[in-house]
């Protein structure tokens, strides 16, 4: 079996060694006699895996224990709302910082709680290409908190170096670039993102969250019982049965990090991968075309144009038929984009690199 | 490796033959060159697998296409608060029948939402061990919905017949015994369960509503957009990622429920097992106890007590020795429980009650 060179969005390449590790235990975990899908989320079995993932989490993460690890699911879409849902009241209001898509999508669901203000890097005339500057970042001092995405999946955009709040809680949506790179967990309130980027398939949402910001969530008894952050952090996530094999995976993809060297080391190889596309991008004599501002371009979604929609679709047909899946731009913007997460390897961006260098040969 | 006799209450057991089908295809499925958790929701491999696990759900439940199958997250627990969020307004309500300790869950959320009826089966001292009887069921007219639990997991009660709720819709979590006998779907206007008893692994939410009633939901609008059912079953479950491997989990259940001829033989085959062990306990001279009354006995979760904590403990360690698993009773009521949903073989019940016979032996 040839394995593709996988580019998708999201879900995304899984590194072949944990899901060999996966396939190998599948029917037997841990001597259990039971697929790990078929253990009880009570086991001591289970449980143990449970606080292993948190704790791998943490320890990648550089967070100390004064951050809580949750495992909840909805996507990073059920945090768009979650989250106003545990800190907006009468009184209270945040500040979105708006970069693409998803910080819009976040933006729309806080207002149905309270009042928010929004600073934004959208075009004048739509779109987005470029993050907000330092000088934009007047961020009202009495915000509950700031919302931001790290990263936009469907621009190609990523922050870079992270904004002065001047004490206002920074939340942060990592959901396509969380674990590809260093970050500091301290000027962090908390964070989210879906599993299905960097961390293993779909079905799981991690909220990380400090327990000085979980004390200003409502209380319990001001929520659905399953929307309480408080609810979910006083049950470790075992309130109700969580999405146990999703976990399994999650804790295998941060073993797997942690053995090739953590959040530094896949820091430079996602820049290196990233360089690579962009150099071939740029020394394309204007054939593929990145409109995102230098400074802002991402080094896990890599968008580009070419001269025409025709040449598009059959660099994506041609592509496909090369073992090369997933390069079709979203569908709100069209055009090409390759999603390099940490699993997509380098040796799967250079064979990508020599099929662009050697397409615009032929269609150049 | 030996397989064991899993007696979980949820997660529980797989076919294993559907455990085989998933492993052997985990690396590369479809001949995509990628695994099935690799694969984007938005390619037409997946969503052929998405609408089919749909349409063989529909086939099964013997549901025509005026119902809409919904893939969710966040377990029958997201549900109790989800469904009176999305039909309970200034002026509407509903009524509960209270069997069990999840339907008292489902009504304490629903009551943050709108006004209430209870008709409940509560034992005066508390606890449960009977569903509702015909001439207690005196459903206000006026309900939006009126809610039942068909298996109460934790007091191993079931209904057995369907309650005449002379046109008010019924909904009901069917969480524990969904798809393990024939159902009269013409008879409920929306149905939903976690998928981790009978249906796959955990991380999945099924919910099922015909259109007439899903017509009477609030609008979008109203809510949250990932709390709308509307929104759903707009986007057939893809407003976001969906739980793509817990999906393809169902649909190899599915499928093995169809090869296996379907509801009514798994019907059949689930009384035979629960008779198997009723009979091992009623036959015990009162070595083993079952609190409930026989009219209302569960085929799914069958409970029991020994003549002492001591004894209960005992059977539990000495059951593990043998193989058998998952047969501590839940931890708010004790006692011992047998999980037998549809995976759980003949063969494994009887395994199970030859081992209820030995240890009466050397301890009765």
């Amino acid at each position: 079996m040839e394995r593709a060179v996988n580019f998708n969005a999201g879900p995304a390449a899984i590194p072949l060694e944990v899901l060999k590790e996966a396939q190998g235990e599948l029917l037997d975990w841990k001597a259990t006699g039971m697929s790990v899908m078929e253990v009880s989320h009570r086991s001591k079995e289970y449980e143990a895996l449970h606080n292993e993932a948190q704790e791998r989490f943490r320890r990648l993460a550089g967070m100390g224990s004064e951050w809580k690890v949750l495992f909840l699911t909805g996507g990073a879409s059920s945090q768009f709302f979650m989250l106003p849902m545990n800190y907006l009241a009468e009184g209270r209001k945040a500040s979105y910082l708006v970069t693409g898509s998803w910080s819009k999508a976040a933006l729309k669901e806080a207002r149905r709680f309270g009042a928010c203000a929004e600073i934004s890097s959208e075009n004048p005339g739509g779109g987005f290409t470029r993050i907000l500057k330092t000088s934009e970042l007047d961020i009202p001092s009495d915000s509950t908190y700031v919302h931001l995405t790290s990263n936009n999946t469907i621009f190609g955009t990523q922050w870079k170096t992270w904004p002065d709040t001047r004490g206002v809680p920074l939340v942060c949506d990592m959901s396509s670039d969380i674990f590809s790179r260093p970050f500091p967990a301290g000027d962090f309130s908390l964070i989210y993102a879906g599993a299905q980027k960097n961390l293993g398939p779909s079905g799981l949402t991690l909220v990380a969250l400090r327990e000085d910001f979980l004390a200003r969530a409502k209380t319990k008894d001001q929520l659905p019982t399953m929307l309480s952050y408080r609810v979910h952090e006083e049950h470790n996530s075992l309130y109700n049965t969580p999405p146990c094999f999703s976990i399994y995976m999650l804790d295998l993809t941060l073993r797997w990090l942690e053995k090739n060297g953590g959040l530094k080391v896949m820091g430079r190889l996602n820049e290196e991968k990233a360089t690579l596309v962009y150099k071939a991008i740029d020394s394309s004599s204007g054939f593929y075309r990145n409109p995102v501002e230098r400074e802002s371009r991402s080094s896990m979604n890599i968008v580009f144009r070419l001269p025409s929609p025709e040449a598009e679709e059959g660099f994506v047909k041609e592509a496909k038929a090369a073992g090369i899946i997933g390069v079709k731009g979203h569908r709100s913007v069209g055009g090409i984009r390759f999603s390099i997460y940490n699993a997509s390897s380098l040796d799967n961006v250079k064979t990508a690199v020599s099929f662009m260098e050697d397409f615009k040969k032929r269609r150049g």
